[in-house]
Parts: structure tokens; C-alpha cells; sequence
């Protein structure tokens, strides 16, 4: 996962001309996210720790200096000396689970020019996609007030990479766990899951798979519903509990996978009911999102949580950030980027955030690194010479903070179609500074 | 890349209840599209080598079955067989790079129940993937012939394994090659790149960098002039071209990342061209995919190759398929989803394709696997007893198919608005085999 091959090849092209041009001076490079996609309000910033990680590990293997080698494009004495590079930059970043807003950088590299460009390519990569899943995960959380929300995109994840990230990023944003395995193992996730249609069908008989499903793993007894019929099968579940409670094993849940959900359910939980199944709950999916359950949750659909799979998972309506990781300056020399549509704001920059006397989020000031103003800087130090400041921070830590900063949104951004009114501020330092830069690049 | 636990849940809880129930006997699973998304009128498959390592290798660690049982989800007889589970299955599978359409398997695996179960996401995880990316890319190629197209899309793939893949999508569908370095290096796919905005922001002095960066590496050189003002940057191009030829240094190409390329492109060919830079061609990027390349085509700008990136890499006007992985058949029976919208043809099953005179495609049946039709069958033996039965098929054997097949297309499906007007027959014998299914499920 941290190949140092992981960029684009004009990254290395660079390098071999910077080091040729003996370019090794103080970079600062700021990731940042230029504009909204459709439908957001807000971001959440994910995907730190893999960037620390990455960062921190970073190094070329003697077969990938091969690998470069026979390409011909690189000299020895540049490869010579790539075999031989590591990350001893500085990193100040906002904490995973951060509210943020475009051009505020999420991110900021100070190293020297060659290692900072180097890293670009994988940065962007990791901080853009756990960012974009964070970000509709707590969508989602916010549709769903009070419901158990499952990750289930593995399967149509863009990779086994993106599986595993999108498990992190949506239980970060408050999702309850995932179906994914290997993300349960690596991120201490919780995991769920139980049958799917195959199981039924691979049997001659619905209540038979009911039943051998339920014998074969008694604390686990959530029973998927809707292969055939669905409420000709709540009535096979109804049965089957009563044989169950003889052994003390509970129906858990029951799952619902199709059909008009909503609908489906209010039959379902009046079956379950009357049947003397309170405490068994019901589970949907199928083709979920933010925008669905907002509808589940407005018509009090009786369901108790929901997998949420596909459209997570890819950020089906908005299936990338238009972000970028931009020189800010180099060689103590401010730089700013004017290429039409994408330009940006010169210098090391630094956020500070206001709230109400309520605490709720009332607005963000950009401005220079060096300009103090009122208000919780939002960028801190995270990597100091190439080694990271502080332990990994807890999932749990992360997932705490997201809540929080969710809480603490102002109404208007918690609703999945308004577009938000609150704006990120240009400070006069930064705007004095753009000038300045303007006037050097002989701009104005 | 391999982990057995890149798998949902659900199959391991249904693996449990199929051997608690002593179900292993022989299951058919099919793994198909189930309808095309919005703009696509064919899918091309892509990602059966990985499917098949996958199967190959698939294994579970100690330390994975360890994780296993601190879930408590798990008995320990389970865990033991898990611990000794290979695959052990046949496959018949489509070749990479052929066309198909929705409802046609593209992989059809035979094997005991629970391991053809088990491996249901990681394969639907890995074929839709590189299918989506193939068939995306596909549209690239038709939209710009005879133009150099490379992937840029690692920095917003979802994932390193996403932007790896994609690559090898990519090239397997017609692009020349890719700026993925770690792909260059794992698939042997020609990589492509020079330099970035950075590269001229960190110089003061546009020139300077165009200079450095030519005699760092005067086999590349291809230079990027939209930073600050793009036909001003061609006349420095110009000028430096004549002090480069001194040294016998072409300038290859320029790049154009912003504004309106094909306007742009024009009046800087005419600017080449006057100083006699006929050699020196044009690349462009930025938020390039099929329409835009179509647009560029229709309008003859003098472009010679293109970066297409982040809307490729994540297909971002359609980021999935509706695509499934079924139970066809169990124990010698055929069995059949009927939820709501959710329908399959049951049964083991084999596609025949037809050619007109001309040898353009005219039509498929889709029938059961017993059932001889005239035509082309499209799923072939490629792995036995699990073992594959060929060796890897390189990257260029499957490039030459794909392009072959994308020669054979009618015209209207090389179109990338219009809706496919080709249908997938389906045949007398998997009517009736789906009738009789239907009849032993009480359906009808």
C-alpha cells in the first residue's frame, strides 16, 4: 500500500531536473479542495493517517530503481540518489473528521522541493477518496438520525484498496461498522452480516434455510426475507421463532433487500407485532443512500438500520473532489498558480474557525500562516523532520470528533439539497499577499 | 492484493450454516450485468486475470482465522475447515476484451457450495472494476481515433489498487499507456509524463524552468505553457527550441492543461508551425473523457494526445455497474432469484454470437450451457479443478482483441449517445428451462 511507485511519472521527470538544476530549496505545498461537487455543503477531512503513514515509510525498493533504470528516461546518478530518498519534511494538517470548505487547505507539506513533489501524486490519492466517502458517509448519518448504518461496498468498490478505505472513512462518519472483512481486521471496525438470497435458493425449502441457518450459529439470527415472497416469509420467520424460543434462541432481525422498502416494513414489523416479536428488529438495503433514507426517515419507516453499500462506497453522485496540491512557495518566495479557472491563493495559510454563542459553526477565516486571528486555527502540526508528532489516533477519537463537528454544523448545511450559505473569508494579510505576488509575476 | 478476508461477512456466515448443514455439494454461480448504465450501449470485459489469481491463490492466514475467532461469530470446527479451505472449482469465463451486453454471464464458476460462495465479492469486486474502467475507456478510443490517449488518473482513483487497475484497463482497451508508474512497473504498460505547474511556478523565470528542465532530460521533452500565459509561453518554446538545436534536442511536444484547448491548440499549432516546428506536437489535459474528445475530433483541433484522467478512472458519469454474482444452480437443480426487480435466468448458461457478412456483430443468443446454437460461444474453459488452464494472456494479445471487437461493432453502438438497438435473444430451451424452474418453485 506504499509503493513509492504510487505517482505519476512526471513527479520523478521533475525530480530529475530539480536535483539536475540543484532546485532543493524549502517547498510549501497545500492540498486543498477547490470547489464543491454537486449536492455538498461541506467536506470532512479523512484519510490522515495513511498519508502520515505513507509519508513516513516512503522509500524505493532496489527492483522498482531496476524498474526506472530500463525505462531510460533516468540517469544513474539521479537514480543513485532516488534509492537512497526518504520524507524528512514537516506536515501541519487538519484532524481526520474536520468540517472543512473549498480553498481551505486540509494539508500542508513544508520539505524540500524534490520530496514534496514526489509525494503529490499519493496524497492526493489518499486523502481525496477517504475525504469523498467521509464526507457522503456523514450524509448519510445525518438522513438517518438514530439508525444502525452498515457499510456494504465491497463488492462494488473501485479495488480492494477502496473497499477497505470506504469501511474506515464511512465508520469515522458514524456509520455502526461494515460487512468488510479485512477492513473489521485492519481498523478494529465492527463487522455484520449474516445471509444472502443464495442461501435460500440453495435450498428446496425457505424455512428450511431459516431454520439450518439459525441452528448453525444461534446469536446471529438475522433471516433475509424477500428471495420469494416477502410477507409469506414472515410468517415462516414467526413460525420458526416459535420453535426457536425453545431453545432460547432469539430471531434478531429480519432483512429486507427489495421491493418498496418502506411499505414492506410497516407490514412486516405489524406481522412481527402481533406475533409477539417486538425485540425482533428489521434490517434494509438495496440501492441505499443519503437520499433515500431521508425519505425512510420522513415517512417513519419501522426500520432499525440499513446496509448501505454501492452508492457509498463510490460516491455514486459525486464520484470525485476537484482538489489539487499546489506550490505555495518555494525558496521563501511565496507562488501562486494563475492557469485559467485554477487559481489559487499564494503562501503557507492557516484557518481559523468562529461559532455562535451557541456553538455552532458561524464562519472561517483564511488567511497567511503568520497572521493571528480570533477563532480555533484549524491546521496543526502533525510531522516534524520526516517523523510523526503523535500515535495514530483512534478510530473511536475520530469517530467522537466527526459527531461533534456534526452537531455543531448550522441547520442549513445538515440539509442534503440547500446550498450553504456560510463562506470562508479572505483575510486583507492574505489578500495583501496575493497582490504582492501579482506584482512580482509582473501580473497587475 | 489476495487476502481471503476481502469477502463480506455474509459469506462467512453462510459458510458456517452450509457446512453445519452438510451442504457441499456442486453450486453454479454466474456473474453478469444486470442492465447497462445511463450512456453505455456495450461493456467490454475486463479483470479475469486478477479473478483467476485470486482463485488461484486464495488462502486464509493464522493471524487472519485468529481475527476470525475474537469475533465470536465463528465455532472452532468452522474455523479449522476455513484454515484449510483452497478453491478447487472450474471457471469458464469470457476472454478479456470481448464486448457484451446485459444478462450475459461473463464468468461462470463450478465448484462445492460454500467456496463458490465464499469468493462472491472479491470477484464481482475485481471484474467490475476493470470492466467499468475498460468499457469507459473504450468510448475514449472510438471518441478520438488515431490519437495517443494516456490514463492520468491515479491522484483521484479510489485507491492505489483502483488506480493500478485502471491503468491496466485502460491500455487493454486501446490507450497508449499511462502516467502510473507502479502499473508501468506491474503490467509493463508504457508510461508517459514530463513535468507540472509546479515545475515552472518553482522556477521565477518561465524559461529558465523550460530550459533546466530540457537539458535534464533531453529525450522528454515535453513542455507545459499554460501556467501563466499560454501563446506568450509558445514564443518562449520557440526561442528555446532554436538553442536546443544547437545541441541536437528536439522539443517533442508542448502540453495545454486549461482554457479552451481545441481554440488554444489551433493557435499554437499555427505558432509551431511558422517557426518550423512541424515535429513538435500538442498534448492536452484536463477533465477530458469521451465527449470531450468527440468534440475535439468534430472540430479537427490539432491535438496529437490526451491525459485523460479522473473521469476516467472513476467513470464518473456511470461509477458502477448493476452487476451480480447468482446461484444458477444447486445439487443438480436450477435455481432462480424472483425478488422484485431482481429476476435471473436460472440454469448453467452459454452465449452464441453472430456476424453479419461483413463481419460486423449482429446479434447473441443467450441459451442454456447444454444447448448448441449456431455462432461464436463466448465463455471458454479457463480454469479446471482450480488450476488455470493457459497461461497469463499477455497484455498485448488482449489489446489486439479488444480493438478487433471494437472494429466488429455496429455502427450505432460506436456512437456514445445513441441506445443500443442490438437485443440479446433469449432461446427456446432457457424459456422452458426457466419455465419448469418457476413450476417446481410454485411460482406458476
Amino acid at each position: 500500500m506504499t509503493s513509492a511507485l504510487l505517482t505519476d511519472l512526471y513527479q520523478l521527470t521533475m525530480l530529475q531536473g530539480y536535483w539536475h538544476e540543484g532546485m532543493e530549496e524549502t517547498a510549501v505545498f497545500e492540498l486543498f479542495v477547490r470547489k464543491f461537487p454537486p449536492r455538498r455543503n461541506f467536506l470532512l477531512a479523512a484519510g490522515l493517517e495513511q498519508a502520515i503513514e505513507y509519508l513516513e515509510n516512503l522509500a524505493f525498493e532496489q527492483q522498482e530503481i531496476a524498474y526506472l533504470r530500463q525505462t531510460g528516461l533516468f540517469d544513474d546518478r539521479f537514480l543513485d540518489r532516488l534509492a537512497g530518498l526518504t520524507f524528512s519534511g514537516d506536515v501541519d494538517a487538519m484532524p481526520e473528521g474536520t468540517v472543512f470548505f473549498p480553498n481551505e487547505p486540509i494539508l500542508r507539506v513544508v520539505a524540500p522541493l524534490p520530496q514534496a513533489q514526489l509525494v503529490e501524486t499519493r496524497l492526493i490519492n489518499l486523502l481525496q477518496f477517504q475525504t469523498l466517502i467521509a464526507s457522503k458517509a456523514a450524509r448519510c448519518v445525518l438522513a438517518a438520525p438514530g439508525k444502525n448504518l452498515v457499510d456494504f461496498g465491497l463488492r462494488r468498490a473501485h479495488g480492494s484498496e477502496a473497499g477497505i478505505l470506504a469501511a474506515r472513512a464511512a465508520y469515522l462518519a458514524g456509520f455502526g461498522g461494515s460487512s468488510n472483512v479485512a477492513a473489521g481486521m485492519k481498523f478494529s471496525i465492527p463487522v455484520f452480516g449474516t445471509m444472502a438470497h443464495s442461501y435460500i435458493m440453495a435450498h428446496d425449502d425457505e424455512l428450511a434455510a431459516f431454520r439450518g441457518f439459525a441452528l448453525s450459529q444461534p446469536q446471529n439470527v438475522v433471516l433475509l426475507i424477500d428471495t420469494y415472497d416477502t410477507l409469506a416469509a414472515v410468517d415462516k420467520v414467526i413460525a420458526l421463532a416459535g420453535e426457536l424460543a425453545q431453545r432460547n434462541i432469539p430471531v434478531k432481525a429480519v432483512r429486507i433487500d427489495s421491493g418498496d422498502l418502506a411499505t414492506l416494513a410497516k407490514e412486516v414489523r405489524k406481522k412481527l407485532d402481533a406475533a409477539g416479536l417486538r425485540q425482533t428488529g428489521i434490517f434494509a438495503s438495496g440501492d441505499l443512500d443519503e437520499y433515500t433514507l431521508q425519505r425512510f426517515n420522513a415517512q417513519n419507516a419501522p426500520i432499525d438500520g440499513f446496509g448501505v453499500g454501492t452508492r457509498l462506497t463510490t460516491s455514486s453522485d459525486a464520484p470525485y473532489l476537484n482538489c489539487a496540491y499546489k506550490l505555495q512557495e518555494y525558496a521563501g518566495i511565496p507562488r501562486r498558480k494563475v492557469s485559467s479557472g485554477k487559481q489559487t491563493w499564494p503562501g503557507r495559510k492557516q484557518i481559523y474557525r468562529r461559532y455562535d454563542e451557541k456553538g455552532v459553526l458561524a464562519g472561517d477565516i483564511l488567511t497567511t500562516a503568520d497572521d493571528a486571528q480570533e477563532g480555533e486555527p484549524l491546521l496543526r502540526p502533525v510531522m516534524r523532520k520526516g517523523k510523526r508528532l503523535h500515535p495514530p489516533e483512534s478510530l473511536e477519537t475520530i469517530r467522537r470528533r466527526t459527531a461533534m463537528e456534526l452537531e455543531c454544523l448550522p441547520a442549513d448545511l445538515k440539509e442534503l439539497e440547500r446550498e450553504s450559505t456560510l463562506t470562508v473569508e479572505i483575510s486583507t494579510a492574505l489578500r495583501e499577499l496575493t497582490r504582492q505576488t501579482d506584482l512580482r509575476l509582473g501580473l497587475i
